[in-house]
């Protein structure tokens, strides 16, 4: 079951943007960590919320009829079904995800980069 | 479904130990805030892993084989099964923990403090 996980170290490891890396497995999710930078695209996952922990920089998840904005310790859950496009504008994000396994970052296996364990 | 969640507000509004908040829901699960100090008891969940996120302070997770030190920004999922003694031995520990909705957070409801909304 390994050890302690430091977040700083595993996000020191990778500098490619978008493409997020599974660090733990708590049941049948992944926590994942990526670096963003620039817009995501618009998608929504239909059968499962979605959790994002802003850890450095200020990240924008613009819901149709909203935007939330997260600065470092800030979370929020998109709910199952919502349309969002996750949004850094201001330099580079690193944040924490939680999404079930195997689930593609865009909501479509034809579009997603896949996340690889470290 | 509320706007972006600040951890350090949240853990500003309340001073007791032990005694988890629920900040956020994934899916089934809830994401809790507590402060703890001192030495939990020892206890396990059989039908669930639990993540532990420290953000403030140094907790032990000790195990019958070993012990996890966890820092602020690190992470650790004690698998199902597992029992497991949190410890804060040097000073008050501020962490997030991710458990499956009403799960006791001793493992059993009878000595469990419930976790509740805030």
């Amino acid at each position: 079951m390994g050890g302690a996980i430091n977040l700083a170290e595993k996000l020191a490891g990778f500098s490619d943007h978008w493409a997020p890396r599974i660090v733990a497995r708590y049941n049948d999710n992944e926590v994942r960590i990526v670096k963003v930078e620039g817009e995501f695209i618009w998608h929504k996952h239909d059968e499962t919320d979605e959790l994002f922990l802003v850890l450095d920089g200020t990240l924008e998840i613009e819901l149709r009829e909203r935007t939330i904005t997260l600065r470092p310790g800030e979370l929020f859950v998109v709910p199952r079904g919502t349309e969002h496009r996750p949004a850094a504008r201001n330099g580079e994000v690193h944040m924490l995800l939680i999404d079930p396994q195997d689930l593609p970052n865009t909501g479509d296996v034809a579009t997603a980069t896949k996340a690889v364990e470290i």
